[in-house]
């Protein structure tokens, strides 16, 4: 999605994940944790984590801005990127980790493992990421985007934090009507439509 | 510790957190999340996320640049701190606040309520920051640094959460050598001493 709002074109490489490819040679020595995506560089440097990927790129290619201009506003979403990612998104991806039978074997990203799944684990993130929505609500009472009047990276995580969040039966069109809102705005852009 | 890094000076307020003073007035109308730190500005705009506030330090006052310098350095050094706080933080953090009796009903940051600690939460937080610490010892064996042969935001991050992990009984010393000299290197910096 923020390739496509930046207009950015990269060489894609997919791998599947589900069959474990990024474990295997030279997937696994490129990003050692297991994840996807990473970014590898004409110097053969890789950045993994897909919003250090994104300020790389925003980097090179300033505009439009989705980390903000100023100081002020790099900041402003910055802290709005960090409180969906960090309080919601994450909360409800372990959530989904240790409840959803697709993930049976792999509660950790990156692993694969004998950890079982904790519904007391899949409980509480849900409880966390209520607090989470309960938080945001009233700043998207008086604000079309998270972080205020303009589209940012913020919006990009928290759009989806709330796909992921229809995977769990939360009620949101009716309990947090600011929330569904705003996640519709973002939704409909043709960035999310073409992913 | 970023402060005294980078000889800033502000004018400090210090809240007692322990008795709820950020959910007083004015505190909680600056920042409704209820944590601290947070940054006021000249024209009342407030920054929380202590990660934010760093950012934006450093657009102020880039010397020394502890977030990199240029844009592969600063993609390096966002990775790293991510993987730290994100894979190793945060699920210690949690753990913690799942186990530590003077936690009880502050389970999630920020808040005050009757959600139980959980002891499978406080559990799993410990599997998921061996795992992370499984995968920092290799890079922790060829650099000075975590994010290579300098000094940066990831390490500051990095220490805290290394001084978290020592209300744990997890043998650092013997089981993580490397992990075990990086810390040592990192707490022993003035900037940590004098906090």
């Amino acid at each position: 999605m923020f390739l496509y709002e930046k207009k950015i074109e990269l060489d894609l490489v997919e791998l599947n994940v589900r069959d474990g490819e990024q474990f295997k040679k030279p997937f696994k020595n490129m990003n050692p944790f297991g994840c996807i995506p990473f970014l590898k560089l004409e110097d053969d440097t890789i950045i993994s984590e897909t919003v250090s990927i994104c300020r790389y790129l925003e980097d090179l290619f300033p505009e439009p801005y989705l980390f903000g201009k100023s100081a002020k506003e790099k900041a402003l979403i910055d802290m709005w990127n960090r409180r969906l990612e960090l309080d919601g998104f994450l909360p409800l991806l372990h959530s989904i980790r240790n409840s959803s039978p697709r993930f049976t074997g792999r509660v950790i990203p990156g692993t694969r493992s004998e950890l079982p799944q904790l519904s007391s684990m899949a409980e509480r993130g849900i409880e966390m990421f209520e607090v989470l929505l309960n938080r945001i609500s009233p700043q998207l009472e008086t604000n079309e985007y998270i972080a205020g009047a303009d589209f940012s990276i913020a919006d990009i995580t928290g759009c989806y934090m709330m796909d992921l969040s229809e995977l769990v039966d939360l009620d949101i069109e009716n309990k947090y009507p600011n929330i569904f809102a705003w996640h519709d705005r973002i939704r409909k852009r043709k960035s999310h439509k073409n992913v």
